[in-house]
């Protein structure tokens, strides 16, 4: 369409021996509402496209093949010109040698670089918005001993100290009050002001990315959110005060709601999820994928919510779906970038 | 049919002020393989009959009116003579005044005299597998004191010390090592000892009730299942060692898998989650509605996994599928009930 802006949205292919180029390739060829700029190898890109093409028919159009650009200005440019992607920028070598399905200390390299050419073009608005494809965290940890996730890389290579991985899908989205911690430890964290304080910085930082105030509810901590004290205490001496002074603060906080049901309520745009799990499984066994959002970062971040599944690597199997929907999600919030918070959903006082 | 053996199963109505009268009528509708006792004020369940009747003509066939039998052996002699019930046991009075979707303290006598005819005459073989109405927990344990649920409740009747409250749905179903502890207590019972004692219990209950040996997944404690260490140690310290053990005595039992993926993996009957909202997550929050299944019991019983929606009583929108998938599970496993486990897939020094 003339006129039209569609975002450019930088993918970073992940582990090279994982589903992660042949999902974006194949997603590649749906109307996301992006064109992509593809950070990678092109001639691992190409060499993965063939293969498609010759069980898939990839070739056919609307992928016939890959071009390569120097720099993101020259994608806006074909842009402008009308063509829609994708494009391959060149930012790392994959290693000769590779076998689809068998991951290899090698090419942790590959992945690495192909983050940190996203991060750095998203950071600087090279990109509009960065999609991830899954990596292999062990073998990236062997390089790189910091690496936790994307979420946490990506955040402390843009200086953001306290990012939210939410967990988007049809709503209510799930966001976590913790991540990556031993369940032990993630618990002990289960208290007032740490909840208060997310749920505030959950507040302001979705108002952020989506334009408007969330709804939030707070996912119990004992089953039946307690029932009354006789299955536990948390929600009385830790949550409820946590939502009180979160309301004062102007956050439509509401809860606690028995963990097993909260997402069937009507009428909440986000559960925060008190732990790890409690919000993966809510986010896993739904009906439908959900994609990984990071909030909290200066730019759009989204991610398919699995992992490189080596076992379907090459097999034609694996389910584009996930990535673009990522890509689409991503598309849909570079509309919202910058539109901010309306003056009335944003209350002074709001802070996190 | 001539000679066909349908099952004769007993239908608690649960709370008379809640949707559990008329989930139970309408599935008395549909062909769930069973003929159903229902247990209950026969005025009362008329009232709600001519009600549906004048908004959803449910007396049109098949269910033209409730007549009602003196004792179980009358309704036997009713399905020998070809009849399909519903019949109506008078064992309750349901206090005049009723309003619907307004409890009252004065209905948990009915609620409770209804369980108890029920559990009375599956203990006895009246009645071959009962079905429960949801109640009002708070209502009746204010008449009852030590009531937590029927799973309890109906143990206790029985004699039972050890049931497994089961949320079964498409494979694998659900299995909880604890069920109504506050959340902080529930995680101090993680233990080997314990794990290995209830894998061996699932295992020989489950075989006594499905006729066959179940493979068993054991659900993670950390995100992750640990990360190898890396995030927290229950899983090499407890759940290992309990698996190897339970294995050793001739339990299929695997994992520690990911709790919020191992609903996911193929070839596993049942998951053993650690907690109760681990388990019931994943039950609520799957794309099917599980049914209540309590194992460890001389009889089948089994509920629709959900309250008494007072917001939808008599207002013709409460969905009665779940009701009659519980009737329909509970007729499947009368066809098993007394098969017991097949001598290959009981080994000696399975206990529990």
């Amino acid at each position: 369409m003339p006129g039209e802006h569609r975002p450019l949205v930088g993918c970073t292919l992940g582990d090279p021996a994982g589903i992660g180029p042949d999902v974006l390739l194949r997603a590649a060829c749906e109307d996301t509402g992006a064109d992509l700029l593809l950070l990678g190898d092109p001639d691992h890109l190409r060499s993965r496209l063939r293969a498609l093409a010759a069980t898939e028919g990839l070739l056919a159009a609307p992928l016939s093949d890959l071009s390569t650009v120097t720099d993101p200005t020259q994608a806006r440019k074909h842009q402008r010109n009308g063509q829609r992607g994708p494009w391959v920028l060149p930012c790392t070598t994959v290693v000769p040698g590779l076998q689809l399905g068998t991951p290899r200390n090698e090419d942790a390299r590959a992945a690495i670089e192909s983050i940190q050419a996203g991060a750095d073009l998203a950071l600087s608005g090279g990109i509009d918005a960065l999609v991830t494809a899954p990596v292999n965290k062990h073998q990236i940890a062997a390089l790189e001993t910091r690496f936790m996730g994307h979420t946490e890389y990506l955040a402390a290579h843009a200086g953001v100290r306290h990012p939210i991985m939410l967990l988007a899908g049809p709503t209510p989205h799930i966001a976590l009050l913790t991540t990556h911690l031993p369940l032990a430890t993630a618990l002990t964290l289960v208290r007032h002001e740490l909840v208060a304080t997310v749920l505030q910085r959950l507040h302001r930082q979705w108002s952020q990315r989506f334009g408007r105030a969330p709804v939030i509810g707070v996912a119990a901590f004992n089953p039946h959110a307690g029932e009354g004290g006789r299955l536990g205490t948390e929600e009385s001496r830790e949550l409820s005060p946590a939502i009180q002074a979160a309301r004062e603060a102007g956050v439509d906080a509401q809860g606690p709601y028995p963990a097993d049901s909260i997402f069937l309520r009507r009428g909440l745009d986000v559960v925060l999820a008190l732990y790890h799990d409690q919000g993966t499984i809510m986010a896993k066994r739904a009906p439908w994928p959900t994609i990984n959002l990071t909030l909290g970062l200066p730019y759009v971040r989204t991610s398919p919510d699995h992992g490189t599944a080596y076992d379907l690597a090459g097999t034609g199997k694996a389910d584009h779906g996930p990535m673009a929907a990522a890509i689409r999600l991503a598309a849909e919030l570079c509309a919202v970038r910058g539109g901010g918070v309306p003056p009335s959903a944003a209350p002074t006082g709001v802070s996190g």
